[in-house]
């Protein structure tokens, strides 16, 4: 696709994309085809992450994977396939996932004689194994992650934010406690909101999932909940506290300091390839993507520009340059393919470069280089002798203005009310987040989300700690139990 | 499993494994369950590979895609699925795979109108996106990778070696001409084979498939042979020249520098967690794992001992030492568990940590501590402040004689005829490699593999380059094409 491309547009390659303001969703969806990030297969709902895409999300679960062993859990491979009977253990859980599950029947020349499930989550076959490897008290706590691929069937799928198969992490983990599990259950919310924080440079929410929208066989779902650049909330990471459900189910028991035979705790938790459509969502503008500095394949890209000579003039210093910012571990690339400066420039931005840094034969005689901000667009003049100093400036920069940058457009579409008709008023478009009372009842969820589109993101952590606050809920009348966030949502 | 196995025994772990002599098969499979590295799982040919088994495959990972990348490669990731009718465009391929795959033919509570194939290999899929990526000569060369799961329909498995689903790295490359891809099938073989003998501290043989044992839908397959500790040969890996087999099954086109439509060249290539299964293979003992140390999770582990009251005389030093060496980037663990270092001897050779530092309160007072290696089972007497060099000097030391005596068991296990009767003699037992003239055809390969079980391994490089050289098939008495390595393989 890119050669075709290319050679059709003649300078006016951002303007190709679809404007925000006129459909956010054609938008998107025209990133992530010209900045190569993904692209469609011939398989339903099923992408394929192209490198530029692709390294993206490699350079999140570098970040992930450090924190998820640090805090002192080891990875470990489970199967792919999950025997039908074995998903079936945990009432919620097949209930929630079968109708989405997709099912092999035959294999080796031969009908299967159990069909079985692909995996949509793991927790089913890693129970069963945990009932084989813990005995005691003391093989406690189990803390595994696994990287994998899960496929859940969707009806409606978009790149990156839904698809039939997607890439994520998931943990696993088993506790002697009750409060252990708990415990290890918001430690990783918060590792989780730590990671698009400061690393995705996207704000997020944590909070408590509803009981009708907590994960399938939970006994509580935590998520954290992110803002796009069109009002519309995401949740881009959860963290579930299993109780003893699945325990029991798999009889994972253990021996109890006490000599006393008990289920374990447990809990689960994710993060997808959603993220990578997160930060699409986020950041990009009308210009294409705008990638935080930490996660940007390219941190920097060097354009040499000059007369028809400039391979000659221009090229020597602007090699230099790059192997300066290598060596000071900066993720740069050089373009010096012959195409019009103002092309190459408008490629780079599509692909969302933090950092463009420009040299000419003028700049080389005063001995400096233009650097442009892609967040920002300022173009600042830096010395030659002070390049990597400033470019490492530059890029902390630009990295913490995205995230205030974000965070004051989720402040800026963050409302309340105690109205059910401001409510209402409110959440015609897409507002952001509507913060009203609730009382609690899935009565009141669901018809709320029948009148406006909306649903409970999740319950703020700081109104769990102390419900009823007094107040009406916001739709019944009734006495509120909690102030929760509303949204419409991807 | 852990916990109750160790209650179990008395000093004597290591000794409940089957001596390697007595039977080399039940001896990994018992090296592979107590030094928990996989687990079977309910479904058949799946194992669970657990966290200290996934561990040693992180580190080989680490290692490929480091030399991947900085050979120009990138990561992608295609979908899991195939359409059935992809995988049948190309003859010799479907040929090949049918009878191993798996289909999905029920999701999201639907029969599918086309049943979808597991990935046994990703040719199929891939070739499609190339086609719709691939323009021009200035598209060239493609150069991708992926990390992934496939499924293979296996009749017989064993962990690691032979399983249902494994993972591995796929490379799919597509170049201009016939020349540069079969360059690229070539630098990956040595890649390979550098990865083995520097990283696995494995000796591999490096030469080409005959055609009856190439991949199916290859023009050429080269691969590395390795010689496992019972006299097996182990296919370690495999690099694909596909001709223009698959661009023309794909149509996979682009417009030449002469502006003619032309079919890329391909390559594919792969290695996969087999690696794993190998390495236990070639290196371990009766006492269980001896791991090289640049794939060792643990390369040192620290054992406090002394009497009672050990965690207020030794625990501290240990610690302080820990660090140290933590801080040197060395890989290390201490074990301050309360057991008997007997038993903690013997769990950690089972587990094949290349160190073993002891400290005891003696050895504070020297200021001195003991380093045992597990490859010759050494005792190093070391000052207390020359660690950190003296563990690096070791771990280097014993990586490359794990390597020569690797070699020198190779080099005792082949052997030279050009006589069928003494071909035939050699190849009772597991005798290792046999080089032996072979007329090229596959009638008389596949007679020999009848009357030994043997099989070619490989073509070896240099025999390829000089075809004919005199001699007659140690089989059939007609002109010998090539001096070939046969073997009874895994």
């Amino acid at each position: 696709m890119a050669k075709n491309d290319k050679t059709e547009k003649t300078g006016q390659f951002a303007s190709e994309l679809t404007p925000r303001s006129q459909d956010f969703s054609r938008w998107y969806l025209d990133v992530v085809r010209r900045a190569e990030l993904a692209d469609y297969t011939q398989v339903k709902g099923c992408m394929a992450i192209r490198p530029y895409g692709f390294a993206i999300w490699e350079l999140m679960q570098q970040e992930l994977d450090r924190r998820i062993k640090a805090s002192g859990h080891v990875n470990a491979y489970f199967p792919l396939f999950i025997p039908n009977s074995l998903l079936t253990k945990e009432a919620e859980h097949v209930q929630g996932f079968s109708p989405q599950v997709a099912y092999v029947t035959h294999a080796g020349g031969e009908e299967l004689e159990e069909k079985l499930v692909v995996r949509p989550t793991s927790e089913a076959i890693i129970g069963t194994k945990y009932a084989d490897w813990i005995q005691s008290w003391r093989d406690l706590p189990v803390l595994i992650n696994q990287w994998a691929n899960v496929v859940r069937w969707e009806k409606k799928t978009f790149p990156f934010l839904r698809t039939t198969e997607f890439l994520w992490q998931e943990g696993h983990t088993a506790h002697e406690t009750e409060a252990e599990a708990e415990e290890e259950t918001l430690k990783i919310l918060d590792m989780y909101a730590d990671v698009c924080e400061s690393v995705l440079a996207m704000p997020v929410l944590k909070g408590m999932k509803s009981q009708s929208e907590k994960f399938a066989g939970a006994a509580r779902t935590y998520s954290i909940e992110a803002l796009m650049g069109d009002g519309r909330a995401l949740q881009a990471g959860t963290s579930h506290n299993l109780g003893q459900n699945f325990a029991k189910a798999f009889d994972v028991k253990f021996q109890g300091r006490d000599k006393s035979v008990q289920y374990v705790w447990g809990t689960s938790w994710g993060v997808t390839t959603r993220l990578v459509g997160a930060v699409i969502m986020v950041h990009g503008d009308d210009s294409g993507l705008v990638l935080p500095p930490k996660i940007a394949p390219f941190q920097v890209v060097i354009l040499p520009i000059g007369r028809d000579n400039w391979r000659e003039t221009v090229l020597p210093t602007a090699l230099a340059i790059k192997q300066q910012l290598v060596d000071a571990g900066v993720r740069v690339t050089l373009d010096d393919r012959d195409e019009r400066p103002g092309w190459k420039f408008a490629e780079w931005e599509l692909r969302g470069v933090p950092l463009r840094l420009e040299i000419g034969p003028k700049d080389i005689e005063k001995s400096q280089v233009l650097i442009a901000r892609r967040d920002t667009r300022e173009k600042i003049g830096v010395p030659m002798d002070a390049i990597v100093g400033r470019v490492r400036e530059l890029l902390d920069d630009v990295q913490t203005s995205m995230l205030r940058k974000a965070l004051a457009f989720r402040d800026e579409h963050t409302q309340r009310t105690t109205s059910y008709d401001e409510f209402k008023q409110f959440l015609e478009g897409r507002p952001g987040f509507v913060l009203a009372p609730w009382c609690g009842t899935a009565e009141c969820e669901a018809q709320i989300k029948a009148d406006t589109q909306a649903t409970i993101r999740n319950i703020p952590m700081g109104a769990l700690s102390s419900p009823g606050q007094g107040g009406t809920c916001v739709r019944c009348d009734n006495p509120a139990q909690y102030e929760v966030r509303f949204a419409k949502s991807y």
